[in-house]
């Protein structure tokens, strides 16, 4: 059976994650609805990244399996078509071979958390960004965040119901910049935790606060007690990016 | 009396409009409102720019009178209370005497018309942009663009129920420029026509196909014909930046 890659960009703000689940309408649900009003079968889709309610994606990577060959483009048209009005939209299909794996062929994710520092509530970023009411210190949240990469325990930066075998992970880079009142944490590892990006882009956030300096930081991460995380980020301004393979 | 300017940004999307109309909800209506449960006064709120239904702002401009002496911060703090949940926010207010007017002191306007160039649906910039399905040549609309500047009769770049008394304006500045997919054209002047923006942006988006010349979009302009317009573009990419006082 050939097998399909796709790239696919959604506003999660109305569904419910990516996973299918029985109380609201998901990202998987909607893709598998797609497809099979395009093709007429029942396939699963497999995603590189099950995100949360409300968090968005630019650049998810799925996979799934038909029993006939389709031209690519006809694929990516007519999906895009049986998607609306839903806010997902397919960028790409590729045939792959059936060793492609979206979610563990994957060598790399890449994140990226946007906060903007300002009073005023948003409007046209609304449920696009993690609005916070003061000035944050993005060298620092920097410096901070570089202390992350390479091989942790990362339990003081995981959510409670993470279903992963073990808290340990690989993060290969983290970026703190600024562009004005337009703050971005771009992080990139080859998997994550639950909840592991908003977890450490609340925390470092209080970092740009003033309210932990980089020592308390690092703390926090060597504890290895959920307790010490601070607030998790809000789902809105977190996006997984871009999805990388060997 | 005092006099209150504010600075407003909005998400056309929901709205008919800045203007108070019987059709729907404004702007202007929410400010009235928001600006009356602050204060208990019914007051009379100008904008620098009526903008159309669906058309953003990241920076509108307005004014009222109060009868009483507030603090600006009150003033702010509590106008965005009270806009909630609306997608309107005020970004700064400052006390201006009483020869300042929104609408007619203004020197310039900055408006911005955002165009993303793909196949796919939009859907986090779902009505925050045009999306063309191919590719513009922005150089050439820039070119084209350029050719604008000066004093003009625009009737062919104006709406057929445009108010104005005269269709001659001037145009300061044009400028097309691309960041990989998304086209931004950046137009400025003391004032505009009704629907001059959009005019412009759809028959530069011909030129940006090739289906026009510049010479075909100069002899538009010449021919001070509403039909010799191209489509007008749709409001959702049209942002009101800026405004500026002397």
């Amino acid at each position: 059976m050939p097998r399909y890659r796709i790239n696919v960009e959604y506003d999660g703000g109305p569904f419910c994650g990516w996973q299918m689940q029985a109380n609201g309408p998901s990202i998987q649900g909607a893709l598998t609805r797609a497809i099979k009003s395009l093709s007429a079968e029942e396939v699963a889709v497999f995603g590189a990244g099950r995100t949360d309610a409300g968090v968005h994606a630019l650049g998810q990577v799925a996979h799934f399996d038909l029993s006939r060959q389709w031209e690519t483009d006809k694929i990516c048209a007519g999906l895009n078509f049986h998607l609306k009005p839903d806010p997902i939209a397919i960028l790409g299909v590729k045939e792959v071979d059936d060793g492609f794996h979206a979610r563990f062929s994957a060598s790399m994710r890449h994140y990226c958390y946007k906060i903007i520092t300002r009073r005023a509530p948003l409007t046209i970023e609304r449920g696009l960004a993690w609005r916070v009411n003061s000035n944050l210190d993005a060298p620092v949240m920097h410096e901070a965040g570089r202390s992350l990469i390479g091989r942790h325990d990362f339990t003081t930066f995981r959510s409670a119901h993470c279903q992963s075998n073990s808290p340990v992970k690989s993060i290969n880079s983290v970026d703190v910049t600024r562009l004005r009142e337009h703050i971005s944490i771009k992080i990139s590892a080859r998997s994550f935790l639950h909840n592991q990006v908003r977890s450490i882009a609340g925390s470092l956030k209080m970092v740009g606060e003033g309210r932990w300096t980089v020592s308390d930081f690092n703390a926090a991460l060597k504890a290895c007690e959920r307790s010490k995380c601070a607030p998790v980020a809000p789902p809105g301004g977190l996006y997984l990016v871009q999805v990388d393979y060997d």
